[in-house]
């Protein structure tokens, strides 16, 4: 009967502690979503399977966790089909519904379901699970929380720049200084497959190019010329491999490269619009870096796109990314709805804070103070306080039990109570208290009132 | 390729307003969970199926959604088996994980799987999503929040007495008044069992009993009769019939009538003792009252029995419930590990609020400023603006496109903003802001220092 409990591979259990630290980093994102206008919505854990089928590759559709039909689930299933005893064909089958991957395409949906209630341009955010039958590795896991916050119904350029100052806000909150907002742009990335002369191979020319600090000019030349970009392409592109400086800089070295590119221009131009209104408005802790490498999601943004990394001194891939995405309610039969929006990687900034030791002190609330249970009678006259205490906000609690001093006393230092309050027999004639202070050792004695003022 | 959009049935999209008014409530109750001493765990949304089958009974089984298995499921199945085509046995062949059905399963096993670093007794609050394979209808869906608060480790019953008071203070703090928090006993109910000498019987009396309102005392005891319970039987309980008064008085009853079974003696003291510490501590809004007829989980709970009913005033179930079970993690290898908690109905909680009118109007966060945008120089000189106040918390957009006067407006009279700041050429000329108050309609020309005081 007994059974040796355990969770499945990839998920998690929260102990107190770390829900505490957990909620610290969703509350400050989500007051800073708030006060940057926009509006929570929740979606249902599972969708209905060919809403999220062929929204995220073969790879994807892979990774979707699926439900298994309720009731007698094979009882319709064709003989011949069944018997061909193939798994993808059966799938289809006896599973309509699927775990959400994540919120992008849940929120697409809802967009579209809902178009006739909402107003738009419509600024929403979104903190919820998702989950992905990933290989479970460090830091990746099969149940995740997304942070999210996205606008559609608008392409003014007005919104990147809001998304660069709510990221600087969040993390500025976090107290997480150092961080660096990368930018990019899409359509300077088909400028460059454009000047190259050869868009398939465009992802291979930005993985290479990436590579320059660590293997050099020349590495990332030959790593070209292997990928069979050929010498003429790399060598119109040359200003990318010395390209340093500002943003602003950097702006004025992509007019040059992409001149004659029509696309390219057109996101040099946006680049510069989004770089020149975030430096009127500096931001408070983060960096803005131009970064023509960052090409996440290629298939997916249409314009800007972005990417935030760690302060340098934490190895940590990016605690955030996002960006435009010109089409994202065509899927579901809403056109010409433009989307532009932002993610915060919870685990990994979670994983940031910690090792910085940048969770407040404060963060785990603990008890204010323990009564200890001296038997029935004490334990009223203890409870009535507690109450009184719990009404204005205190956090009090009574020990359950009438157990031995040590346990008791015990159970209070594990738990890193503040005070301890004994009240025994003469305390309760007298109407006081005995309150020891567990910071200092020091114990007084005290009626409620003065009780109440040293914990309010 | 377009889908017209929809969600599983029994599952729920959440608005902005729906969300905003669920945290209202969840915040509430997290807050005197916090207060209370309750530390808050989670547990993963899924659990390995043998973790909860089983735990449920059959008809528990049948409801619990299971995932299937990733990859080529079928590649293992022994082909005997498969061609039985037996939807209940392949099952478990195909899917070894399940959504989890309620949150006391996992508790139990969370408490089993880290007793060693658990300090017992272990107060722990949890308030996650459920899953259920239940027939939709009206306010039972099967996707759903549970707002559970548990106590392992003590068998005192000052435990009882503090969730007697926990609900009272979250429905108060809820302007929820009027609220009865019904209790009764286990062993009471045994109690009854022996005196009437029928165990199997029990369930047939309450359920008749409960009918005394409406059918009145020869009602009730014909359906007793007509359920087999004997005359001589029904006699000796007669006094349940008029079974009326404070609780003390019913106490006084039960006693008398319960004399000869100790095990009903033993859940009256039990019950006399919560009654008379609630007594001691008068409740804020809610009522005690202890009802004979009580009897939610009857093979589950093995001491008190709790369940809160909404007012009069409103047509609902019970908006809360719960009790002891004296060996919850037993089925997991660790004995005599006595629990006892309470669990807050959020979806009904809900229902009733929003029938009285009870969430209050500031529930709903909205933007207290919105700037028009008049075009990119305008834009910037408000943007510095928007971001000065949302430093200061200020719910503060700027309209992302330079559209009609009207349609900006529009947007902000639907989002329920509070002020609109224009500014134009003559406005940032003069570094000022033109104020217009939505709700009195004066409009007042303004510099920076002025609007930030009339918006913090």
């Amino acid at each position: 009967m007994a059974q040796k409990p355990s969770i499945p591979k990839g998920t998690r259990d929260f102990s107190p502690v770390e829900v505490a630290k957990r909620n610290y980093i969703i509350n400050t994102i989500r007051e800073q979503f708030q006060v940057f206008g926009f509006h929570p919505i929740e979606t249902p854990s599972f969708e209905n399977s060919e809403t999220l089928m062929g929204k995220y590759g073969e790879e994807g559709d892979r990774l979707i966790f699926k439900i298994l039909n309720s009731g007698d689930y094979l009882r319709k299933i064709d003989d011949n089909l069944y018997s061909s005893k193939d798994s993808n064909k059966l799938t289809s089958k006896i599973s309509e519904k699927a775990l959400r991957y994540d919120l992008t395409v849940p929120f697409a949906r809802y967009v579209v379901q809902h178009q006739n209630e909402i107003d738009f341009p419509f600024k929403r955010s979104q903190i919820q699970p998702v989950w992905r039958a990933d290989r479970p590795q460090k830091g990746r896991f099969r149940e995740f929380y997304q942070c999210d916050a996205d606008v559609v119904g608008s392409k003014s350029l007005w919104q990147e720049v809001d998304f660069i100052q709510l990221y600087d806000k969040v993390f500025t909150k976090l107290n997480l200084q150092g961080v660096t907002i990368k930018i990019n742009n899409r359509k300077v990335l088909s400028g460059i497959a454009e000047v190259i002369g050869a868009s398939d191979k465009l992802i291979d020319f930005t993985v290479a190019l990436d590579k320059l600090d660590k293997i050099g000019e020349d590495g990332v030349k030959k790593e070209m010329l292997e990928k069979g970009i050929p010498e003429s392409s790399i060598e119109k592109v040359k200003p990318l491999f010395n390209f340093t400086g500002t943003s602003s800089e950097k702006i004025d070295q992509l007019k040059n490269l992409l001149a004659s590119s029509e696309i390219g221009m057109q996101g040099v131009e946006e680049l510069q619009f989004i770089v020149n209104s975030v430096n009127e408005m500096p931001l408070e802790t983060a960096s803005l870096d131009l970064d023509v490498t960052l090409a996440r999601g290629l298939n997916y943004y249409t314009g800007a796109i972005f990417e935030v990394a760690a302060p340098d001194t934490v190895k940590m891939g990016s605690i955030g990314g996002g960006g435009r995405y010109d089409d994202l309610t065509a899927i579901f039969g809403l056109k010409d709805v433009s989307g532009v929006g932002i993610s915060f990687g919870l685990d990994r900034i979670y994983l940031v804070l910690e090792e910085l030791g940048l969770f407040p002190e404060t963060v785990v609330p603990s008890t204010k103070a323990l009564f200890i249970n001296f038997g029935e009678k004490e334990a009223l006259y203890c409870l009535k306080a507690v109450n009184k205490l719990r009404s204005e906000g205190v956090v009090a609690e009574l020990y359950p039990d009438n157990a031995k001093m040590k346990k008791q006393m015990g159970y209070a230092n594990k738990r890193g109570v503040r005070y301890v309050v004994l009240a025994g027999t003469s305390e309760v004639d007298n109407q006081v208290f005995t309150v020891k202070n567990m910071h200092s050792g020091e114990q007084e004695e005290m009626n409620f009132e003065k009780l109440r003022g040293i914990l309010i």
